[in-house]
């Protein structure tokens, strides 16, 4: 990890750019993907499956039998803690409803909003060097809470043609509709477009690798909407002198081992706490089943010391991170100046991978700053607004004559004629 | 425009489809604008605007002096329907907000989400046929009310090098902090990427003509939100026995006039009702400024006789209008099927006009078909969602075991040690 002690402006901007992708190829990929699948539909998938997963599915939709004998095969206290996690998860979103409040903007003009839920929804849920059925549960349930009726879900097969049962347990616990056995870019444009197999959706959510988030956004550009173009994962951890070294280099290694193109951060005012972090990073490094990767992201990663907290925030407010931890004496207070984060971790014992699993709120997050516009996943991701309103005959005289005035200044005479012919109506009826 | 007398399904399919569009010219097009922008800068805004505008404005910044004499030359009763219209919607949109729900998810776990605004968000407001100062109000508004820091505007200069009055008077009463004088799709590539006058921007609102849009989507692929790509304007009115066709008439005429790429629907349930509008639409046409521009937007549109109001709603949510008419006996009840639309009008005094200027809700609205999955404008379009997290030393003890399970199954040893860490240490704390 590079070190920086005190760093000037133009040095913290430097060194807090995200790695850098290599667009154009992977463009060019995917765009070719896309195509084959709305050419060719299942027959393209079933092709690229044979090139990337190894392995061709007899049938693309999963078995509703498989979905639901999948839990045979796990131990009961992995079952227990996938309930569990769902449970929380649940508690949290859920507290997410906003009842519809109808304004009475003058009298006579009723007026409303009313969360409506998404019809039909795509989630992919990537399973490459590790089965994220965590991901699962993010996404499944608050698409079940949000009222969804169709809750199809992506992911890809492994190498035996068969989906990791724990993905098919989450999809059962937390209500999917349907599972297909497609993984990558082909899956975004198999929900985007539909296939033989694989129904069209409305929008799709779900993080995954660089084709996929590529597969996103191509096909956006045909009005599919998507949750946000989720990237590689990203950590900064602010810490004070009554941070613990141990738990903040843990934190920077669970996020360290996610890919090699994440990205860590730890900023500090305490000009003890980077060495001794160093020192632990070193210690634990070794015990990790992913340390290569580990070691790959900690090269793109900084520890930074600053002059106090506040300068802490506002590096971490223009970096806008996915995660972050805030290790300090007063995280409350501290906090109160965070603008552009995806999920903020408060205290020494608020671990980002307890976020990550069990605590409740979402970790479908923006990364790549994006937090400086998007939100994380929650029920409204999965829901749209419908506005209403009621003018009675009184409120139509009321705002009629200036609705008038203001159709005419725009010069779009056929709007004020609507306002027109109502007054004229009410008028008349009154003489 | 053309008529339908029970059609069948599939008739019913073929005429609610949209005009389609000459994408692929424009796309090409668009593209070169972002790319002469991204390395030009201000060169590129002034060589197109004396291309598409006929003018080069001195400065593309507009005096802050000329926004605030722009009042001078409006007349009292205009300016005065203005300041009503904007308190109509600022009351509205005051009742979005929702106040932060801490959930305890379990003992020791507090999570809560905080809307938080947008530092910076760029409006576009078009001033072709029309001046669209009502634009102005229904997003600098709710920008202002979610507590954006800059909010900034572009929209293109008339021949003669000025931007319209009412626009900069429509400004400056919502409170827009700079306004630019910048057009087309090259004013969504200046907010996007940053030129010398104009400051790049977060997030980019407002309508606007196909190369407007096709830019947002552009933009968009390089990491650049937009609120939606709004196209075309559209209205279906589903109408019973109730209904008066002078009413009707005169709502179909008003989307009419919008632009000829508009479409325009009324569903019925009466049998007699569709030669009724259909004399009222010749005998009203006429008295259209924008006449030329109806009659050809009438071409792509229907009256379409259906077996009963339950239909009308079920083709009305398969084409998932940006406007709603309903011109019924009882349009509370029948609006409860309602699942996909922009904005839903109640009645046969809620005239479609009266939603674009004066009764509150936002009148930026998914057009072709994204209502399926997207909401209008709100101010929660201007903010985004920060999950907070608390774990305590107790709440860790209680949801670190299922964590270390969960992610030990998904094979992130990293993220098990980060809990592994603390709950050592406070069981060391313990002995």
């Amino acid at each position: 990890m590079k070190k920086l002690i005190y760093p000037s402006q133009s040095e913290i901007d430097k060194i807090i750019v995200r790695p850098s992708e290599g667009g154009s190829e992977i463009d060019r990929k995917v765009r070719e993907i896309i195509r084959r699948v709305k050419d060719e539909g299942d027959e393209a998938l079933r092709s690229f499956s044979e090139r990337f997963d190894g392995t061709s599915p007899v049938s693309l939709r999963v078995d509703e039998a498989e979905v639901k004998n999948a839990s045979a095969g796990i131990p009961e206290d992995l079952k227990k803690a996938v309930r569990s996690a769902a449970a929380s998860i649940e508690a949290f979103h859920a507290a997410g409803f906003a009842e519809p409040v109808v304004t009475e903007t003058l009298l006579g003009v009723r007026c409303w909003s009313r969360d409506t839920a998404i019809e039909k929804v795509g989630l992919y849920v990537p399973c490459g060097t590790a089965p994220l059925f965590s991901t699962v549960l993010m996404l499944a349930i608050p698409a079940r809470l949000a009222g969804c009726r169709e809750v199809i879900m992506c992911t890809p097969p492994g190498a035996d043609g068969t989906i990791n049962p724990l993905i098919l347990y989450a999809a059962s616990v937390s209500g999917v509709s349907a599972v297909f056995s497609v993984g990558g870019a082909q899956a975004i444009a198999a929900m985007a477009y539909g296939t033989e197999s694989v129904p069209s959706v409305f929008k799709i959510f779900g993080p995954g690798n660089r084709y996929v988030t590529r597969a996103k956004e191509l096909v956006q550009l045909d009005g599919v909407t998507i949750d946000m173009p989720a990237g590689p994962s990203e950590l900064m951890v602010i810490a004070d002198e009554s941070a613990n070294p141990a738990f903040i280099a843990a934190d920077l290694l669970s996020q360290a081992e996610h890919g090699t193109d994440s990205q860590v951060f730890m900023l500090t005012s305490d000009d003890t706490l980077i060495d001794r972090v160093e020192k632990e990073i070193e210690h634990q490094l070794p015990l990790l089943e992913r340390k290569d990767i580990a070691v790959e992201t900690l090269r793109n990663s900084s520890l930074i010391l600053l002059a106090d907290i506040d300068q802490c925030i506002s590096v971490s407010n223009r970096y806008a991170p996915e995660h972050l931890i805030i290790a300090t004496r007063d995280p409350n207070k501290d906090s109160s100046g965070v603008i552009n984060a995806g999920s903020v971790f408060l205290g020494h014992y608020s671990s980002e991978s307890a976020g990550d699993y069990m605590s409740g709120p979402n970790h479908t997050l923006p990364t790549g700053g994006h937090a400086r516009s998007l939100s994380g996943i929650s029920v409204t991701s999965f829901m749209k607004k419908i506005f209403f309103q009621e003018v009675t005959d009184s409120g139509i005289l009321k705002i009629g004559p200036d609705t008038e005035i203001l159709a005419r200044a725009e010069m779009l005479t056929g709007h004020a004629n609507a306002i027109s012919v109502r007054l004229k109506c009410l008028r008349d009826e009154e003489n």
